[in-house]
């Protein structure tokens, strides 16, 4: 029930086409149930601007492909995470100009949103191997409406490189910075920037690394302020939540 | 040696009071020591109007007492975090404008910045045990030039307290949610929210939370994009990262 | 805004004292909000009979009493878990007729439920130092509405003494289930038993049972279906959940 | 040794054919073992209607098609659980009148059971990842004599999802929530609903949800009392319990 | 219902007192009830010159006094494990004749058995603060009947010691070896010796030793087959297996 | 240098052959490394009648072959365990009388010994799933020189199965008894028996089992005291320790 | 800028090309950039003699082929350790005189250093599968100028295989020590030697062994100073430390 | 047995005052017992210079007074570590001569050895709560004979810091890295230094930094090279390690 039904049974309350109790039996009900659709209206409405985003992983192409047909082609850009290069032409088989971001493993359908803040976000990888959740994240960050400099193979067993380039780091209005192994970086870049620092743990490595968990407690307890954490390899949620950070104020 | 010795230096290699050798054999052991000095005004510059931090558990009463003596006194606020009353008492002998927060546990020296956005930084929690962390929050972001709205007690197992006071959340500029035991809520917030969200897992608890274990792995498995993770208990860190992102833009 | 509201509010739209476009924009920011409370009434409906619980650990006593002196004097009972004994002096100071029972921890506030099943609930211990879980979850229920049974100390390593009281298993309408250590009663007792069986690890133990781990992984991985598990040391969640179960069809 | 054969023996002693001396050696010995038999005869009496089930993960499709064919065509249905296409083809040239369920992984033999209770079991999960397990226990519940009412993908990322379906909830007789990652959907569930929810935790996820522990810690630490939970992925297990439950008091 | 019932049963079977079906019914009913306190007495007879123990820890000294006072008196040795001085004293209370051994923390009450095996049990030790787990076992099996050979400090980081003492491990007829940190002492032992060895891991240590997890993996992964794990800190579980081994073919 | 070689010094000593400076000096360098060698045949020795054993996972088959020929053939059996049929034809390449045993993933080369003690060791298995490292322990203990009774499937869900069958428990010299999933059998095994049991967790499970550390910390934690771990799945050394145990006082 | 491009500039300053102002400007943006790639030739320099090292897993046989061709052929040799025959094939393409260790699963490029010291790398291992790492270790060690003495397979379940070489312990400047499953060696080999012991565990091993994570905690307590731990399976690490403390004091 | 023994036993045999067999029975049973304390003494020897080490935590007063009463004053300095300000007053009871060192927590009794490298052992803390272990290892490198340059809270959150002090890492011999919470700082030192890396994790830290489970996971990880661990708070075997690498060459 959307605004003019409600609007509806208000004018047949006053006209006397419909009785009191009638009407409010009819409320009752209402409230979660069409509230529910309402508000994803109001949330559709706020994030404009914003990518849909379907992450891949786990779904079969048939459903990747539904899914993508059923969206409507609103202007608003769709995110494909997760991608091989399968659904890749699955989804190009439905809409043609589908582009494939290889390593960021991701398909953007529709026309990426403009740049909306004069700063970038500015992406650090601590080795080469943590690109593709780098480019996870840049890819996500750029459709979304920002501009994304790069800095990756930054690690701190090599910190002459990242003291290098700190140019980047005092231009960007939000970093993102991806480490696995002893997933330092983090912690220094937080002690060198003014403003907030993701940090996302990568799954990359060997021995005690466990899989991104020991990275993970280490950007935890990271003893420099400005410094939050998402998931392990989340590079799509590093990029989101860095737009949202880059456009506040806007 | 600071712009004026490198000045000097110049000089006299002009004056010819100095060789080139001498010069180039003085610069070359020059760059990391003095420009980390450099570096560190830089930042204080850059951070204005932002509080000195000093973390009191594990220093003595001695040792709080001689940092805070030692700080200058220049208009920027001093938290003293996890100070227990004889801390407060102990910085008050030396500073008698301090202001202990007890629910925080933290002292402030100085006055409190001016709010500066807008926005309110709205700080959620799931239960009553978690309002501790949740005034270490919101004091830091007070303090630090924040408009603060406290919204206790509205956790996922009684889901129209949240639904009841979706003002706040669409309010702020950017929301701290805190939780322990199943560390849901910020899960459902961040699905509601078109802000970031910093989500604080509490070691409040028992049987198989451990600690913070069990809401700190359930944030970071947040199904919502948009949510980011401090370490558990670090209601100074979200205050502190709040205000970061709430400042973004300014 | 209640029922009576939303029927005034509709006769003031037909009588002409309120305009469509002022109803619409009330009933727009009614439905979280006041359902929201409205249906905290529907659900206090549902559960009629019921206790409502406070847990008092980490609650200052000042705060407890709080609590007790707010709640309404309706008939319905009210559990105070976790509770010491100064925690039960000072309710009793509130609510003289309040009992405490000491080894299960819990006050109760007002006159348990009458028996609504003919089937009792059993609940089983390993060991004697798993009772005081089992006698939380045992006054839970039996407030609740519950005839209880008790079957202490009759742990696997010697399984004559369960087999031995058979009938008490084959009799009762749900089974609680309690073991510390190696967890295995419950994997035993759901072999034997047609009913469902809540399984409660303790924190009991010493060695390798890490504060309830290895029994909460053994329920876990029964090898008997009808087994579900609950919190480590969650006596109160465990009388309350039999409840439902046992109280199902009635 | 059978009641027949017991009842024999002692005639034989009142007819002389025995001395007692001999009965007592014999009977000594009877008790464990044949009581043994004798018991598994009653349980299967006691849970008629209810099904027999075959874990299928680990076996050879020649020890399934033995286990089938040695079951007596005795009118209770028969759960092959964890099927693949193969162990499904193997089945049904033992028994032609078998149906595999494909998403379920399972296969039935027989006739499922009249639904006994006029409550349905509701099976709700917070993503689509996660309706291989659902469906494993709608199967379940459905051949045990259950109806089931699937309500899926509504996790706490989108809550108006779940909140526009309360009729669901309240319908059901048993709720089973299933969810990965954050294993937050059963906490809201559990608030909104009377009756007992069944928590599923399931090793759908990446990142830091390490195979299911991450629901699992959160499910255990359910804030909403009247959860409980079962091993993770379990949809088995789940739709076993919800029956017994479901049919309680009938 | 014991022997002697049964046999009068029988007689009145014979003597026409009783119906077979009266018989039948009673005895349908005894089996696992009476057959379980029968078994306890077989269990209590095989198990002749073996020790009762009362684990102490988590008990009152009332319960002690109660359990030490219901005790027989018949010439089987009692051992209340985990006991302080103070249990000790309520003990000697009941039992004047009780012996309390400081370091093993064990009340002996009654006269220990005689050594049944010309094979002494001997008892290694990686350090001196595993003695008081070693003196648990060693007093253990000295009352239950062996001789104990005591080899304390003997770890592997100065193997000269352990290699300086094998006639003590070539003698003895079963070997408990002991040891936290590295927990390495019972590999080396077992690749020595030509008997069982039990590796008892302590909670000893500090770091990563994680309160005895760390020896028990390694124990649980010696190399040298022949070894055997009982619980962290478990001497008594030690010493009574090692008596079960000491024992066999006697 | 053996004894030989020793008394051939000495004797050159005595004759004038060799001065005594010479002779220590020989004699300094001889102790650890030739009694190394003395004290590895008598290892062999003490061992006689027992199996050798290679563990053939990560071995490749031509250092199998290698290990095989090089092996001399002296009537004491040789065990390769983990081994897969294809290392069986290599190792028959050699050794043309070597058998496997598939379930048990063992070749056998050469006569097994003959059964020593008049019990046997008797193997119990939860499930059928720890049939084969059911298989590794009997085929060890087998060669070893043991007669083994096999009691498969008699897992705690179905109780009466396993009291069904007690005389092959008291019957037994030692037990070996293994599961997976919760790994409650051993517990209620210990309860019942009055000789040691060996607790074998297996890896085999899904969900929260954890690939054996659930069933592991369930035996760890036996409240039945008589009861010792060895490390997951290892077959072979619960039947090479049974062996150790079943010929004491032989 | 390099140290040419400051004495320029300097010149430049003296011969009034450039104002001081200039200079300063000049000079102020040099420090972390230019120092930055000063110092990396600065560091390669102290280094000298030692080797470059590419860590290959992750990359692919493209990234790898470029790096090799983009390395200057200044007489370093050249690591590209993780090597697959395939990676060593594609680096022979691009320079012929590369070498493959392929158990060591190293490319060696270029001539390996000259021993510096007179004092071999000792490297010892527990068993046959710990030997990949160990000759990851003794390749890396003699690439980087030392001579290595192997000792493979003296684990502590036969201690007297290490006590027959003791020489070669004693002869060393440093000991790595490897070892899977009790990763108990080096705790002993470290109570025996005088000079450092760099321990390595490996991911060998099964059950309760946990891809190394038993080992490392075993190496961790050691309770013989002087050992220190790297990473899991990590030989390069080992033999790269090796190799600085052997060449200590040079 | 001693060289002095075997050779008077040598001249016994040459003077036909032993048989042959006499003295090969003898010979036997002397290697592993006296070589043991023949190594002893080598080993002695081989370290002599450093320090004897007593760990006083879980050891009495009187246990502590007697083993330094037993010591030899033999000019060999001893260290007693984790000592509390009572052990050290027992200790100067019988030693007069004996220093406390507080914040180290050790009290040394005799002369430091004097400093035998031109390289000093740096010592460096990423905060102010590490220093205890710090000092530990400094006490601890200072007696066994090197000069110790400090420098405490130099972590990575505030990198200048540690890049305005560079000389002190290129001036040392060795390095040791002591960090709590994310354990990053030996990371950063292992990339600029030349020469080994120790890293000690702390305890100090709260949240998920889990009593020094994180740095540890970090330092373990580090991406640079030389780079090794000890235990968590170990400062003790960082010094005694530091010494022996120091010592190299010397």
């Amino acid at each position: 029930m959307n605004e003019e039904q409600i609007r509806e049974l208000l004018e047949a309350v006053r006209n006397g086409e419909s009785s009191v109790a009638e009407a409010v039996s009819l409320l009752r009900k209402l409230p979660f149930k069409d509230i529910g659709f309402a508000r994803l209206d109001t949330h559709r409405q706020l994030r404009r601007g914003f990518a849909e985003a379907i992450y891949c992983e786990g779904k079969t192409l048939e459903q990747i492909k539904g899914i993508i047909a059923a969206l409507p082609d609103d202007g608003v850009p769709v995110l494909a995470t997760r991608a091989t290069p399968e659904v890749a032409q699955v989804i190009q088989q439905v809409r043609p100009d589908a582009v494939y971001h290889e390593t960021a493993r991701i398909v953007v359908v529709g026309k990426p949103a403009e740049p909306r803040s004069e700063h970038p976000v500015a992406i650090l990888t601590a080795g080469t191997s943590d690109i593709p959740v780098a480019e996870e994240a840049a890819v996500t960050a750029e459709v979304m409406g920002n501009r994304v400099e790069r800095l990756y193979d930054v690690g701190v067993a090599g910190i002459h490189r990242l003291l290098g380039d700190l140019d980047t780091i005092e231009r960007a209005g939000v970093l993102i910075v991806i480490a696995g192994m002893d997933g330092a970086l983090p912690s220094i870049v937080g002690g060198l920037a003014a403003v907030p620092v993701i940090a996302v743990p990568t799954s990359v490595g060997y021995g005690a690394s466990f899989a991104g968990i020991a990275p993970l407690l280490t950007m935890l307890n990271s003893c420099a302020p400005g410094v939050a954490v998402v998931n392990i390899d989340n590079g799509f949620g590093a990029g989101y939540l860095a737009t949202q950070i880059n456009h506040r104020g806007l």
